[in-house]
């Protein structure tokens, strides 16, 4: 199930256009840092994991673009491109993160170094971020593998596949995992709504990897929770506060309040870059809101009177309470959060330093 | 806000074509027992009292159609008819409550009745069931609208409004009073998929009363509950069974699980035809399962990926445990619902008999 989400070859930055999925799979370049600004803000490319590795590649597009002359000037445009594409989207922190470890390369190249110098040292160091997304995905998806049960059901919220990190996703990585251990299990994934990440790019990447997918609107996650027919719900994470509360796709919240009344326990799947223990707690999660035409048509399709108020946010947050574990490549983190967090933070630090 | 959401003029049936809203508003004629089916079958008119309503005109459309020359044709005619609308949806009690009614019409003419004499019959019963419907929603609408509060925001999933039934709806029907009434307060209106009744119709009621809408997607209830934005829950019902349990559209119950959990009072607004007494809980009550190009597609849009499979549930049944109160024509019957529901039911049959 491996999918080139992001490639990087021949100096050129291309990704693949997620708002034409399923009808269409095409693969567009990002020529200018405006463009790569666009494709986030569109979620032509999405997911937290994938957006960083976009944004940290924008970088080497801006210096393709501008072909600064001296190492000063190829700083001034690393430095400007990084602020600007930090402001594509405002929730989630995998961008900010790819964004400073890029800036803290740059920083740690010599004074004396060249234009071309730091574009080799920030190119090697945006390869690095993308291995190691794919690195990080596969140890998730061998941490939380062993919590589905063959012949169980296991639901999921929005996109975590493939599609939103390097190539093996995190909630998905999970299920991709059990599946290539040849655990047998049923998938409902929510479509997703407004813009149906689910039914587009969740089904499609599941049924593209054999595994048995059911898609549902996603306000019948309670009447199949009802039904027995999911014993495990694992999502993914656009940004997780020291304390566990995880900010993910508008509808996550709802999904484990429900799983919570079901008895159903509630898993979400990230990596360590996407906790922010600059955040004491949920509450500190800015939350994108997102255009109105987003939910009053569907392509050319009205779906709703003309002019009628809308609220849209994007994301919402998950309360730690409701999260029986965080699956992370380092391992599936426990409440309390607060510590868990903190040790496996620490444990990190201490491992790359 | 009344509307002729069903009208019945010089021997003809007529109903607003509803899959059209909010795009066009199209009356459009209904000339045979089979296009009555279709109607009823593809939700052109939906909402269980409308569906009712239209089932009881549909006969006499039937006796239009086939011109029994006899008394004895007549009955035929009506009876054959009554069981094939019965067929075009399983779950709305309203349907079969509408055609026993009008059967019991049927018996009630003397045998030597003519044709035109039972047509005549027929057609006054038929009249009267729309009538009485108008008469149940207003007093809905009367009892329910003291359940608002000044300033305080109300959630509604569906349509349950002026076009689920004759022409003032149910849950809807307490919004009107209340803004008839001078009081101020906000409706947030589940869209409703896969359908987008919430959208396209209660969103599109309200904005014409000039009630403060705003629209969103089934899976941000929780994050406006979790906002405090919404201090009460009212939508409308399919069928009740006599514990009180309620069948209503789908996502229904995960918003009543929902509104539980944020401490928010949920109210089911229905006239007493939708208490189904033959039930003793909604375990009972059949829940019509639809077609999956219902969730893969909107118009020309397709939405998920060829082939894949979907649950694609039309209605779910909340439990009793979840619902405050039921706002009847005849009051607000509270739990234990066994006793209300018994109570009023008999009284009903005193004041009827």
């Amino acid at each position: 199930m491996a999918i080139n989400t992001i490639e990087w070859s021949d100096g050129k930055l291309r990704i693949i256009d997620q708002t034409l999925l399923p009808g269409e799979y095409c693969v567009i370049e990002l020529p200018s840092t405006e463009s790569v600004w666009h494709a986030i803000k569109r979620l032509q490319v999405r997911g937290a994991p994938a957006i960083g590795i976009a944004a940290a590649f924008g970088l080497l597009v801006a210096l393709k673009e501008k072909r600064p002359a001296t190492g000063a000037a190829a700083r001034a445009v690393v430095n400007e491109a990084a602020d600007y594409l930090a402001t594509s989207r405002p929730t989630a922190v995998n961008l900010f993160w790819a964004l400073d470890r890029m800036r803290r390369a740059l920083d740690a190249t010599p004074k004396q170094s060249s234009a071309s110098e730091i574009e080799a040292r920030l190119e090697s160091e945006a390869i690095r971020i993308l291995e190691e997304d794919r690195e990080r995905c596969r140890a998730i998806g061998s941490h939380g593998a062993s919590l589905i049960a063959p012949g169980s059901g296991v639901l999921t919220h929005c996109n975590a596949g493939g599609l939103a990190t390097a190539d093996y996703g995190t909630a998905l990585a999970v299920l991709f995992t059990a599946h290539e251990n040849g655990v047998p299990f049923q998938v409902f994934a929510d479509e997703t709504r407004p813009l149906l990440q689910g039914a587009r790019l969740t089904a499609w990447e599941l049924q593209n990897a054999g595994i048995d997918v059911t898609l549902i609107c996603d306000n019948m996650a309670a009447q199949v929770m009802r039904e027995d027919k999911v014993q495990l719900v694992v999502v993914g994470a656009d940004r997780i506060a020291s304390n566990g509360d995880t900010a993910n796709k508008i509808g996550t919240y709802g999904v484990a309040v429900l799983a919570h009344a079901h008895g159903i326990p509630f898993y979400v799947a990230a990596p360590t870059s996407t906790i922010d223990t600059a955040l004491q707690s949920g509450d500190e999660i800015p939350i994108e809101q997102r255009d109105r035409e987003e939910i009053v048509r569907w392509k050319d399709a009205v779906t709703a009177p003309e002019g009628v108020a809308v609220y849209n946010p994007a994301f919402d947050v998950t309360p730690a309470k409701y999260i029986a574990g965080i699956i992370t490549e380092r391992g599936i983190l426990r409440p309390q959060f607060n510590e868990s967090i903190a040790a496996v933070m620490k444990a990190q630090q201490v491992g790359s330093g």
